[in-house]
């Protein structure tokens, strides 16, 4: 069957060089799909000449635009079975070139495939950065950028395969879920490593390996009953694709007299119903950076693309979910479409979006249903947000210990007041850093206890943790100060002739330090636990106004309660139980996950300075 | 007429007496109510023993609690005349006394009185501390605390007298109407001249004067177009209430174990869908202070007296609106019951809640058809809320200029980008201070040119604006480093013998100081066109995101538009008048309203440092 598509495959490449035809997106498609309709993209030199018409399928609508090198086929795929069917190009009446074009069968329960959910880890890479599996791709012919390790804003050669080659470390952490940020081609001079200037949305990027390879690591994934997400940018493209080299219409993308004006970055301006339009436009339209060209989700042909685009990768790379880069930069209705046809298409599939907002209310705007986007008629249809106020919580409160109103473990218990603004309180992403901010690990210079501390929130919490790679070992980076390459930097041992090998056991020569060991195995051990701990993927939270710096919060269903206790003070605390009888009910022991002893909460007790404790409730 | 009600009320205190009835209230009501039932609260030695009848009017319920002292009497008053009933104390089927009850005829149009709203600008005093109208009701032989006008935390001897001598003052400054913080008796031995710690709801406190003095203060004010807002305490009253000498029922008041407990003032809890039981009833039914028990408005009898109480004083006193105090710290259903039973019996009343928050979705929250409290199924039915986020925003902000993300304008400009938040946005109350915060010209340290900018901003954007008595001579007060008594000063000029008097002209002798006149020039210039400048009472805003330190809006309406300009950077600025367009449309002038000078605005243009200019667009 393989060999027999691959032949099929060169026939296609013969046939589009005879016919002019030197693009065709998506390059194919599956039978029985949920939407039925199809927008094929034919590029090539003059082809909008051509009538077009088919034996094989209904095409129910053919647009030209003004780019002559253009030709956008609607074709009705109610009745499509699995196979190729022809398209006939044709001139004076005369059939100049057919163009075959194949429907795939799906996977079984595609349509029904289970996205991530809060009982998943997930685990975030940047894939340059991570592991370098194949040596031979760090610079490929068809890229320019070539690999500099020694440059913090180069290629470093990281790829797929070294991925591939360390699931069995993520599935030893206790990570489900793996979000690796773009991994598309990004022809990009300089900066391609981050990858999100795309410049062509049906390529894995060569020096990360081929479209195979992608598959492949989701398939190893799925093996390990781990999931995949991929990291899909709607806002914009990068300025070396070959569709904004002869755009398909001007407005394929947001233009400006001036030719590049940056986005405002005032996200506000999407529901500020005071905002002047100049500014709304100058975010929404803005474009995120000089090689990024703003899309404009708000013509139909563009949407249409990139939401077959997207479904074509899930379909094709057996996808888990999807992590949308930027998400509230874009126009408003055209990604509230996109959103929606991807989730009919995928009822059960996930997509946490990037609002990168200081406000719950400002966040929960953005989440499907509601109340917040219902005021201003708005619904994105988007299943999940990130707590980015959790983060900002996070990344001071540890350092304060001062009695006040709204310092300290208070920050992040205000957080949780407002619980009730959001639709879906699950489905919210949680995290301690990310590719775009400082590491936690350096915000608190290293220390262990605090990052026991900020994880215990972030594993216990209700939503769904995320972890920045190399956080396990304590990585550091400051990019205030160093730029991002300082917070992307190698992770040790992922490249052959590392000194020393973070992937590996402290037991292990040249592996993990003690340090690094101290770290891994406390994320470890929770995340294991967390795996099987149903009442933390969704039971209830039950939150205690923190004093002396305390918070104290259960999760509890009908089965189970824990008890968790994050002792931010100086000071060793004791803990009143009387006051936390709600959450106690009858228990009487609590072992505590972290170091395997067992407390009587039937009487007050002491929890040491600077501690967490996570209390499985007996 | 007069006469004849005074004989009359003769007649009841020496019936009373004679039937062992100490108190009746409300002491009298009115026919011709929206609402057709009247609780009446008797109150005498054993008086519970009586059975009640009536032959003049329906008697619907009697309840009886385990206070023997208690009698509530509820009437039917659909029919209830203009006149006197009589009820029928009886025991061993004799009356024993007959209690005459009177029901007064209602002002014309009482039901369709108008609350102050959008066109008014509201003037916030401290009764003891603005002046000094009638010396020798200073100390009084029934209340314990006498005047020590040396003792900042004392009794200083201001009076009702005091703000009806100085309406002139108030009218010519701009102010159209008038709140002042509670005037009902409040007999604690300290701290009483702030009058949130009342003992008899319904009588004026003889330290400022009478029942009779309250009303024509209002009746003054409406002579001079001006309006009345009572500081309505639901949440809690004095220690010294009768009531509470006595409690009708043990949960007239939240009673705790220990006898007193502190609320945790964690508001955050009447929504926080994690919060503990604990926490909750620890906001909600902790106690203020020490000298304020925590009303229980979950009890039918005390909900039905605070109703009737404050119904009482509208129509007895002809006011035009509540303040009401610390109303987050309610129970919520009790709070809002009372809130929906004032605005059915007064439908264009207005009141004004005091929800002090940090976040613009949980105070919008508390505002009537609020789309995030239906998100937890509440509707306060509360009109108009308190722009705390703007306040706290106001008091930082002056202070900042750095090109930075969220410093400076900014925070103003961010503020209202959550406006569509909130289901009213006219009817928000706007400061930059009031008697529980640092005094505004203190946080700037008396610089007229920031009092200016302050004050441009709360007078010209939507809401309505609020002063607090003082700001506009540039009064200062520290609370933060000398108490409340420092930003509680007495008025200059409100007691004979003051050496300055600031009511007075800097043109007249001992008058405002030249810094003074300066400040007050200011503000009276632009409340004067402020009152008829209808579209900034109603007009839409738009805004424009600040640059440099700079916030340019407009209010707007079919007919007329105002421009904006704060120029807070410590440099003159120039605006790019092509960036304002959709504000500038077609007008060419903008007389600015500070300085009477005309602008050229088909021209980029020029704002001094620190300077505002509001421009009426021609």
């Amino acid at each position: 069957m393989k060999s027999k598509l691959i032949v099929l495959f060169f026939f296609f490449l013969v046939a589009l060089t005879q016919a002019q035809v030197e693009r065709i997106e998506p390059p194919f498609w599956w039978s029985a799909m949920h939407h039925d309709e199809l927008q094929i993209l034919c590029y090539g030199k003059g082809i909008a000449k051509y009538n077009v018409e088919s034996k094989d399928i209904t095409i129910s609508d053919i647009t030209k635009t003004e780019n002559p090198n253009y030709l956008f086929i609607t074709l009705d795929t109610k009745a499509v079975e699995t196979g190729t069917v022809s398209i006939d190009f044709k001139e004076n009446g005369s059939v100049v070139f057919s163009q075959p074009y194949q429907f795939k069968s799906r996977r079984a329960n595609s349509a029904k495939r289970k996205g991530f959910d809060s009982s998943d880890v997930m685990y975030l890479i940047m894939p340059d950065r991570f592991a370098n599996g194949n040596p031979e791709n760090d610079s490929h012919k068809d890229t320019v950028e070539k690999a500099d390790r020694s440059n913090p804003g180069g290629r470093h050669g990281g790829d797929i395969q070294g991925v591939i080659d360390h699931l069995d470390y993520l599935k030893d952490l206790g990570v489900t879920t793996l979000w690796s940020t773009p991994l598309l081609e990004d022809n990009e001079p300089t900066y391609s490593y981050h990858t999100y200037a795309q410049s062509d949305l049906y390529k894995i990027d060569p020096r990360y390996g081929t479209n195979e390879d992608y598959k492949r690591l989701a398939s190893e994934m799925h093996k390990q009953d781990m999931k995949l997400v991929m990291d899909y940018v709607t806002n914009h493209w990068g300025s070396k694709h070959w569709m904004i080299q002869d755009l398909p219409t001007k407005d394929w993308i947001h233009q400006w007299p001036e030719g590049f004006r940056r986005s405002n970055y005032r996200m506000t301006t999407q529901f500020d119903n005071n905002a002047s339009q100049i500014d709304s436009k100058g975010c929404m339209n803005g474009w995120f950076d000089t090689t990024m060209p703003d899309m404009n989700q708000s013509n139909p042909l563009l949407l249409t693309y990139i939401t077959q685009n997207a479904i074509w990768w899930i379909e094709y790379a057996d996808l888990d979910g999807f992590r949308v880069d930027t998400y509230s930069y874009n126009d408003k209705d055209g990604i509230a479409k996109w959103t929606k046809a991807i989730m009919d298409e995928y009822p059960n599939f996930n997509i946490v979006g990037e609002v990168w907002m200081h406000n719950q209310a400002q966040i929960a705007y953005w989440q499907k249903n509601s109340k917040i986007g219902a005021i201003d008629n708005y619904n994105s249809h988007l299943p999940s947000v990130m707590d980015f106020t959790l983060h900002d919580a996070i990344t001071v409160l540890f350092n304060e210990d001062e009695n006040s109103w709204d310092k300290g473990m208070i920050k992040a218990y205000d957080n949780f007041t407002n619980d009730f603004l959001y639709p879906d309180i699950n489905n919210i992403l949680l995290f301690a850093g990310n590719h775009d901010t400082n590491r936690i690990n350096e915000i608190y210079q290293g220390d262990i206890d605090t990052y026991k501390m900020v994880m215990t929130l972030i594993f216990t919490t209700r939503g769904i943790p995320q972890i920045y790679y190399g956080d396990e070992i304590g990585m550091l980076g400051n990019r205030d100060k160093k730029g991002d390459g300082d917070i992307r930097r190698d992770f040790p041992g992922g490249w052959s002739g590392d000194a020393k090998n973070a992937f590996l056991s402290s037991a292990i020569k040249n592996g993990r330090t003690n340090d690094q060991e101290a770290f891994h195995a406390f994320t470890s051990k929770v995340l294991k636990w967390r795996k099987h701990a149903e009442v933390i993927h969704t039971g209830k939270l039950l939150q205690f106004i923190p004093f002396d710096n305390v918070y104290v919060y259960f999760r509890y269903n009908e089965e189970k309660s824990v008890m968790v206790i994050i002792n931010n003070s100086l000071k060793d605390q004791k803990l009143d139980v009387t006051r936390f009888k709600e959450g106690i009910k009858s228990y009487s022991v609590g072992t505590d996950i972290i170091t395997d002893s067992n407390i009587d909460i039937t009487e007050d007790f002491s929890i040491p300075a600077k501690t967490s404790m996570i209390l499985d409730l007996k």
